[in-house]
């Protein structure tokens, strides 16, 4: 290794060590609908907010459904806005197993390979196509894409520390937009795999992989 | 980077890169129980193997028990043998949160920190001390710890690769004994933050941190 080499190796550590955390957010499963199946499965209702979410185009709406697979179901999953051209159901593996359902690993809007489930509500039952495990990924806007050095779909490996369980997420997608802010998305298994507490902290590191 | 130190890097990575995977079992929640709380839940029977387990001291016995928590139960938990000094509930963090329970990551047989629970059968119930999530941890023997270069109680790093999740387990501890067979252990949650599958591979891996 010669001078510049290292350092630009000690510059890179430098980078890594001193950024500021990525906030993580915890995705617990929830379900994305048309418009055709919300006024399916709520008759008459218009779809209103719970809350926001930190990507400022998405929130959390009042209304909850009831997932059913084959072995059992999970009731109590709640419906995300705004309406999707095409209604997905996001659980974790954890909840695949226990309903008797195969997840796919997906990005949102990727529904290759998962499953039918029915969603139930006091009103109507019907059937979507499909669930999967949402693949791990970081929201960022442009500029974060920009000093992080990485483009739409690529793989990076995230670093969790300061937790219960230390580990690193590889594959984990970066997803820059315009409209986006820095924010980590796991889902309730990947979180109790980083034993995540308040004070964990995410850092973006080299993939060596 | 001198010769020689450059010569040990690729040697080092050599060895990581060939070694054969460590098999991987997967700890369903379960508990252990000692011969009085066993004799309390289930009277006048003793505890019969449903199956040997890959470490040959331990295996899974034929009884099953509820366990109840302050906002829900899981039923159908099954009790490991032989029996132990003390009772110990060993669940997952997404099965503590669904029981309304605050588990601690602690090595099996360290109980500090950790929320008593209640254990029901058809016959009793009891109230033990208590539940954990267990800390990851490799068995091995001790030609195993020798080959590998640790001692027991070493935090290792293993890396996952080929399921449907790629990631790097830090904070997985050595567990050398005579008897033990080479087998990592990790929980429901962490198989599936990993993807786990029948193609997934484990290997120990330098820790960088």
């Amino acid at each position: 290794m010669n001078d510049n080499e290292l350092r630009a190796l000690i510059k890179q550590i430098v980078e890594e060590e001193t950024q500021p955390g990525i906030p993580i957010g915890v995705s617990n499963h929830h379900i994305h609908l048309s418009e055709e199946d919300f006024e399916t499965l709520f008759p008459g209702q218009k779809m209103t907010k719970f809350k926001n979410l930190r990507q400022p185009a998405d929130f959390a709406s009042n209304s909850k459904v009831t997932v059913v697979g084959p072995k059992g179901e999970i009731p109590g999953v709640r419906v995300l806005g705004p309406y999707r051209k095409q209604s997905q159901v996001e659980l974790s593996l954890t909840d695949g197993f226990q309903i008797g359902v195969n997840l796919p690993v997906r990005m949102s809007g990727n529904l290759d390979g998962a499953p039918s489930v029915t969603l139930k509500t006091d009103a109507a039952e019907i059937t979507v196509a499909g669930a999967i495990a949402a693949k791990r990924h970081v929201h960022m806007s442009l500029e974060d894409a920009k000093k992080y050095g990485v483009k739409l779909g690529d793989n990076i490996a995230v670093e969790v520390t300061n937790g219960k369980r230390r580990l690193v997420f590889n594959d984990v997608v970066a997803r820059p937009r315009e409209d986006f802010v820095l924010e980590m998305h796991i889902d309730t298994d990947e979180a109790n795999a980083a034993g995540l507490s308040k004070d964990s902290i995410a850092r973006i590191i080299s993939d060596n992989n």
